[in-house]
């Protein structure tokens, strides 16, 4: 298959671009990460989300230590080539490192943030050994 | 209101954050784009997205021009604090400046981006004074 297709995103300097997942039937956002060309690669070919980790500096296999993959069932651009959607079934139904179903738990409320989806598992259990 | 909410963002050495913008409803997204410190806060005092333009190099009021505004709905931060996801009734039912619904209607389809979702409105027709 042509690589045509990564040479149309608008990289940022550092070879990245925001890809964002969201799940499929519920329409539920899960969280927000990036991508480098091989993140993109990756996921088109295995069809399993995987990212580019800045705190880690290497790519991100998305619940590999977790077993909560993301299976990818749609990839899109936007029409600045330069954010990446993915539509994806969440295995466990735990997008989140905290444990919660998805990364977006703070909702703004009288000036502050408050955490208002629960923890569905804790994170000490799902990532121990 | 105290800006102490401002404060626990996590901004980008440009003091930008990444805002999603979903649809109430539907839950379809329709776009990404940048905030800086002075948009967020615009977009919590005003009930209406506001973006930071990267490319023009100012404030970016959604809609100013094409009446298409985003009338926010709910507002949450993610779990380290450095994306937005807005919950928006999007006016005119477009938010994408190509006139189409939203911004994500490129799909990768057999190695290629397919354009799979209709203009809805001639984006000459928006723009024009």
């Amino acid at each position: 298959m042509s690589d045509n297709w990564l040479d149309e995103i608008k990289w940022t300097e550092d070879g990245l671009v925001p890809a964002i997942a969201q799940e499929t039937g519920t329409g539920k956002m899960l969280m927000m990460a990036w991508m480098d060309r091989d993140a993109l690669r990756l996921t088109a070919e295995t069809g399993h989300a995987v990212y580019w980790s800045r705190s880690r500096g290497k790519l991100w296999h998305k619940g590999e230590k977790s077993g909560y993959q993301q299976v990818v069932v749609d990839m899109r651009i936007d029409c600045d080539n330069d954010v990446v959607l993915l539509e994806v079934e969440q295995k466990g139904g735990i997008a989140c490192h905290t444990g919660r179903h998805n990364c977006f738990f703070k909702q703004l409320k009288d000036g502050k943030w408050v955490s208002v989806d629960p923890v569905l598992r804790d994170p000490v259990s799902i990532y121990k050994k």
